[in-house]
């Protein structure tokens, strides 16, 4: 099995939503990540850092999920990172109540031996140095580096996030972000002012609106599945980056053609992602509910006009 | 060949956007579904009022493209409808600065003999009495009647859009129309909503971010070509709308199968629409173009997973 490296936050979330309220909750980007990795067949890894808070059943959940877990630091006395947030009526607007970052402010990631010849890494938006950390301590250069990145970097360490991006074959942000990182309105303009920057693909997520897959003059799209009840979006980017670098990391094929199929997969799986409160969606599906939502998806999109009428 | 029946606004439209502005210039709903009808093999009718402001040229230009225009009345001594609006910079929002009903105001619709047997009657966005009054002049039921518009008719005219809603088979709105109309957010809910209130087939438009088609339990989804540029977004609906109906009277096949194509069709025209200020694009468009523009279309949509992996 080939070997995929999720590098990112594991968290504590509290969320509010119309729809409810949860306590503090398993979260963070490598969690989602590896929960929707571990759909495929890979041996994936994490690398982050929790407190010592942070509950035995959470790491056994990731074991349970063929995720090594040797890469997570655990801090005496100190607490894991907290965020917690609240969205608007309509989703797409969420405020941040509280951040804690605890452990995360001194975070020097550590790759265990046995993924330093990963396959493909997953850099979850961190800051642009613990990223690049992580690529310095990699012993061969892997098939594909996935980065996922947001606005705070672009404005406070927007040097460092430059020059992590060189070193980038895909990375993965969302529309508003696509913008203020390139200048440019038009995201097609955008992708490619940030394919100069060193990333031959730019995904480009739009939530409900779907998502952009950019190389050269080749462009793809995938829409979110439309659903009847959206409970909460918290770590849907997350989940749609896992299935995206889980489905490649298992195929083993990084050409353009496949990678449309990765972000198929990555839709796919972050449609779940958004049905129940933070990641219980993503630790009870199954097998066949993700190839069952793989047709929708299929009933969704395909059509068949003959050229010449 | 095919007979389709278009009703609505032919007009005088004045447009600024952050890319330059227009003096007064042929615009209206029933203007872009005509010019975007056209591209396909059907008899079309437009069925409107001018004033005798309006040019022939604008006249000779619509029978150019096999559209009869014998059902646009022209009132002498009166004047033509005109709209001017301005578009914000990101162009998703624009400000109306002003609106002249002129002969709108007492618009009384005569569908001539020759069509009132239409294959597909194309009812634009006017005041429900008159897209019902048209319905009325029938011979007989046609194959397929499609209705679009807009928020105004839900607030001022709510009755009236419902009893001729119940006469329709599909309807085109926008998003936010959509959750209006129906009085909820999710548009999966929406269109369930919709539907019992008649339209069999809902079609939600959502500009940049494409286009969904609902049909019982059966969803599409058709993008919107990512363009480098959009000059000006008037009339990107109509053209949307009349390619869609175009395709439909062409075709002669309502089944959902056929409207999947329908919708891609009417985003395809969509896209030039936008490219140039009023309807420029659209009367310059070659069949070629058309044709190559589908092919980019099936590029970004089209995947070929296995079912299974």
């Amino acid at each position: 099995m080939n070997k995929l490296l999720i590098v990112g936050t594991v968290a504590f979330d509290a969320i509010e939503t119309p729809f409810g309220k949860t306590d503090k909750t398993l979260g963070g980007a490598a969690t989602y990540i590896g929960l929707s990795a571990a759909y495929f067949n890979v041996n994936s890894a994490i690398v982050s850092v929790v407190g010592d808070d942070f509950p035995a059943e959470y790491l056994e959940l990731f074991k349970s999920r063929n995720i090594d877990v040797s890469g997570i630091e655990i801090v005496q006395g100190e607490k894991t990172f907290f965020w917690s947030g609240k969205y608007r009526n309509d989703l797409n607007v969420r405020d941040t109540l509280e951040t804690q970052l605890n452990v995360l402010a001194d975070f020097s990631p550590k790759v265990s031996e046995n993924f330093k010849d990963a396959d493909v890494v997953m850099l979850g938006n961190l800051h642009p140095l613990v990223q690049k950390n992580v690529l310095d301590q990699l012993s061969r250069k892997p098939k594909l580096v996935v980065l996922d990145t947001m606005n705070y970097w672009m404005n406070h360490t927007p040097d460092e996030l430059k020059e992590v991006l060189q070193r980038v074959d895909v990375i993965t942000i969302n529309d508003e972000e696509a913008r203020q990182l390139s200048g440019e309105y038009s995201l097609v303009k955008a992708a490619e002012k940030i394919h100069e920057m060193g990333p031959k693909y730019v995904v480009i997520k739009k939530g409900e609106n779907g998502a952009l897959l950019f190389s050269g003059k080749k462009v793809f799209f995938a829409p979110a599945l439309p659903l009847k009840e959206v409970f909460d979006p918290t770590g849907a980017g997350d989940t749609f980056a896992g299935g995206f670098t889980g489905y490649l990391t298992q195929s083993s094929n990084v050409s353009f053609r496949n990678m449309k199929n990765a972000v198929i997969y990555g839709s796919n799986l972050a449609s779940f992602c958004v049905e129940k409160f933070g990641t219980e969606r993503m630790e009870c599906l199954k097998q066949e509910e993700v190839q069952e939502r793989l047709q929708q998806f299929r009933m969704l999109t395909q059509f068949d006009i003959e050229l010449a009428e």
